[in-house]
């Protein structure tokens, strides 16, 4: 592998988070090329294309559009690359993406990645140089992933100001599920019931409570229904968890058993108290 | 009623809330008393006690404790306040306020409020000025509550910067169950699912989303323990709703009706997108 500052690096899919890292990336590789349809993001780049034959002298390309599209392309990216190419992603499922990166012809490289930020908001307009700051970026390599191309990946990813965290394909879909698909749904769900009301006054009565708790329910759908389909087996475990736990409270509530729903609550507080502690470390 | 600029106001309770509301009159009123049995807030009044008996003079009494805090001193608080005193509440729930109002002493007026703002920290130390800039404060008139205690409390109301709405005070308490309450059961049950996980790798990986969607669950406990028990029935209400909700979400995943799953992640993203256009109003 050529060193971060001498490479080409391609980033197919310009939106939020491609955007984001173009931005990141500046000044800090030899050349920046983007490729998307649509060119609102062209300024942040070097070079800027529609076609995805202009890959054809990168030495690193990362695919950042949504899940589905990135498990197209990645045919398509292995057969245009170059021979000692290496291919990443930013997709937030990474089981089915290492699948199909064990399938590129072996004279490319692929790893798997997934930057645990992001923002309600889509597209280039949104994209922030400070996105990756301080994240937790997970790496996963495929069964061919040289420790060349996870030293380099290790490289980038502190370059933007991220924190590398390899893991299992598994693991990760597993623990994403629980912390960033299931908020998702339990934001879509908030959404829905009051929806269902329909009453002006919870409108205007709903405050900052509300405005987090529902935040996730803006995210993209196109994004979010691929993430959400992808992972299924694991958000269905999460989900089922998630409601057996709602439905105890419920049950707690209904019973006036005051002083176990109270210990319930507690109990939620002191492990966001101690997550809040561990992250802060 | 005397002018906003001549009363004497006393604040039983300065905790986050009480002494927030001390800091955003300072100046508007001829006198600030505050009544706590913690002296933390003592600096922001302009005479502080720990003894109920000090509000003797007040001419507008605020409690601003928690729920059953306020259930159990409006009595005493009725019988120390002088003749024509008004005293007003800031709490949660309002039904069982409304209805202990209605037992007061004739010779003094009442009437419900409930700021819609706050905070998941608590206490005088997280104390602002500015929390109930741009919030809507909900008014509740008890059974002898007059036009003069209403308008004093929508001067008062706009001068801390925040727009007064009169609610009757069933219709308040089955709103907050569903933009208020709900969400915070919601954020509960979020945390006690990751932490029957207990995953390091979860916390590692929880990120912003996570972060918002739990916050409700960093709340105080005997407020917000108060709060869901004292609003039993319209929370049931709501959790039942949002259940069946969560439910036809986990049954389209399930079954792999993805375009059915994606009308209503799309249906609900429109309805955020409505109410934030609605607030921005």
């Amino acid at each position: 592998m050529k060193a971060l500052s001498e490479v080409h690096l391609c980033i197919i899919g310009t939106g939020l988070m491609g955007a984001s890292l173009a931005l990141a990336l500046r000044g800090k590789v030899r050349h920046l090329h983007g490729i998307d349809p649509d060119p609102s993001a062209a300024l942040h780049f070097d070079s800027f294309s529609a076609d995805l034959n202009s890959l054809y002298n990168a030495d690193v390309i990362v695919l950042a559009a949504p899940l589905r599209v990135i498990l197209r392309l990645l045919p398509q990216v292995g057969a245009l690359a170059p021979a000692n190419a290496l291919i990443t992603d930013l997709g937030s499922v990474k089981a089915p993406i290492i699948a199909a990166m064990d399938q590129l012809p072996p004279r490319v490289q692929a790893i798997g990645g997934h930057p645990m930020c992001g923002k309600e908001l889509s597209g280039a307009a949104a994209a922030d140089p400070t996105l990756y700051h301080g994240c937790t970026y997970v790496l996963c390599a495929a069964e061919r992933t040289s420790q060349a191309a996870i030293s380099f990946m290790e490289t980038l990813v502190r370059a933007i100001g991220a924190q590398p965290l390899q893991l299992a394909p598994e693991a990760h879909d597993q623990a994403v599920a629980h912390i960033s698909h299931l908020p998702y749904l339990l934001s879509v769900a908030l959404m829905l019931s009051a929806a269902e009301v329909d009453d002006e006054r919870l409108w205007q009565l709903a405050s900052s409570g509300f405005r987090d708790t529902s935040r996730l329910a803006s995210s993209d759908v196109t994004m979010m229904g691929d993430v959400v389909t992808s992972n299924r087996a694991a958000l269905l475990g999460a989900l089922t968890r998630y409601a057996a736990h709602l439905a105890r409270l419920q049950a707690l509530l209904a019973s006036e058993d005051d002083s176990a729903l109270r210990a319930a609550l507690e109990a939620a507080r002191q492990a966001r108290q101690a997550w809040l502690r561990y992250k802060g470390r």
